[in-house]
């Protein structure tokens, strides 16, 4: 039905630790169709090839470069907007990888930053928020990854990437750019490197407020899929609603 | 003027390191004559023998029991609420030694917790934040010190407590309840403190929207000075007046 599928990752393509099949049949149609797919995570800790790991474990066909992640994502903002840019990072090996493949420099002080660069960092402390601060007073622009609040875990809801950029944003004053889902920005990227007309390509995903409200905000068909995030009886409910509302995937005319 | 008189610190009794000697007459004024103060501040990270070493230093009559902190009110709150009260705290040994002295009970687990107690911490990390949303999840009431945003320091301004405990409300949706200025809980534990009642005891300080709308908000008479964080020019725009609006404390008639 379309000519290309980014397909999101937990409540989609697995839940936890379990692979959701209808997905994994509808994924494995579409690698032997060549019809192309990109998996669109928010996840901006892990790298493409960490991704690949976990998602080649449930049977998924998949290479490196069918990931993208919001590390990657931003990497291409910050690249498109300034290559030569200087960032001040707070995250992951995901995020730093992404960053300097793309040639970017990493730097220690916050002062000699343009870019204040945000993803979780679950090594996060005290003198990091001070340098992202003063790279905001300094000037620099203040980018976040993803937004998300709350990490659903074994453990219980851990606070999110947007959760621990709030500090940043409440001390001085600067409210960040998002890059990840439901922001526009991770589509646009997206879009470029599939190669396709917004039109012609579809988001799949579980969560209402992440994957479908990206689809809706970048002008991109949205196919949700109950059993994850967003309850089906709650998605009927909103104003915008997705271009298809389904069950699961075992029901979608590729 | 009035029969008590309750001090900010850091912009009032002195900045940084220079002592403001308006303010130090005239608190030797108070103290020659047996007119009760009390020091107030927001600092939760420090105990009140820290802060008499601090005010001595300076030239100032001051003993421990005239030293009152975001962190004893923070702990009389609690005490005044539930004396068996198990907390979560994320803190500095300020805060510490308040919850400590007064029996209450320190819990590692954020699940054993009926509290939150959040003052600024240099020590923050993921874990602490964590087990902070796992308490409230669980039921725990969510307390800060106090909502300040940023610190001034001579390395430039540092994320203050408030920005620190955002974290916490952005990721769990809970709003905490703020202790110190500019709400007034400080204000009412410190009124009981020094045992006048409320018209006789006056506020002094050089923030509008710390020290004065403290005042301002338990119905309690403010002396606001000039010099410090607030401008003249500004506060004099301001919707509610401060009691008294002076260039320093050499022109206050006790």
């Amino acid at each position: 039905m379309y000519k290309g599928y980014f397909i999101d990752l937990d409540g989609t393509a697995y839940r936890g630790k379990e692979v959701i099949l209808e997905t994994l049949e509808f994924v494995k149609k579409l690698h032997d169709r060549e019809i192309p797919y990109l998996f669109l995570t928010n996840n901006s800790t892990k790298t493409p090839q960490m991704v690949v790991e976990a998602l080649k474990s449930f049977g998924y066909p998949v290479t490196e470069e069918q990931i993208y992640t919001s590390s990657l994502a931003t990497a291409q903002y910050v690249y498109d907007q300034n290559p030569n840019a200087r960032i001040y990072m707070i995250g992951e090996i995901g995020l730093q990888s992404a960053l300097t493949e793309k040639g970017l420099t990493l730097v220690e002080q916050g002062e000699e930053a343009d870019y204040v660069v945000f993803g979780l960092d679950r090594e996060i402390n005290y003198e990091k928020y001070f340098q992202a601060c003063l790279a905001i007073y300094n000037g620099a622009t203040f980018i976040v990854t993803n937004g998300d609040l709350a990490l659903p875990t074994e453990r219980g809801l851990m606070p999110g990437n947007g959760a621990l950029a709030s500090v940043i944003s409440a001390s001085t004053g600067m409210e960040p750019i998002f890059i990840g889902k439901p922001n526009s920005t991770i589509m646009e990227k997206a879009v470029d490197l599939i190669g396709l007309s917004r039109k012609d390509v579809a988001m799949i995903g579980d969560n209402y407020f992440t994957d479908i409200l990206a689809g809706i905000h970048a002008g991109i068909p949205t196919i949700y899929i109950e059993g994850g995030f967003s309850k089906r009886e709650d998605v009927l409910t909103y104003d915008v609603q997705p271009t298809h509302v389904l069950k699961d995937l075992s029901q979608f005319e590729i």
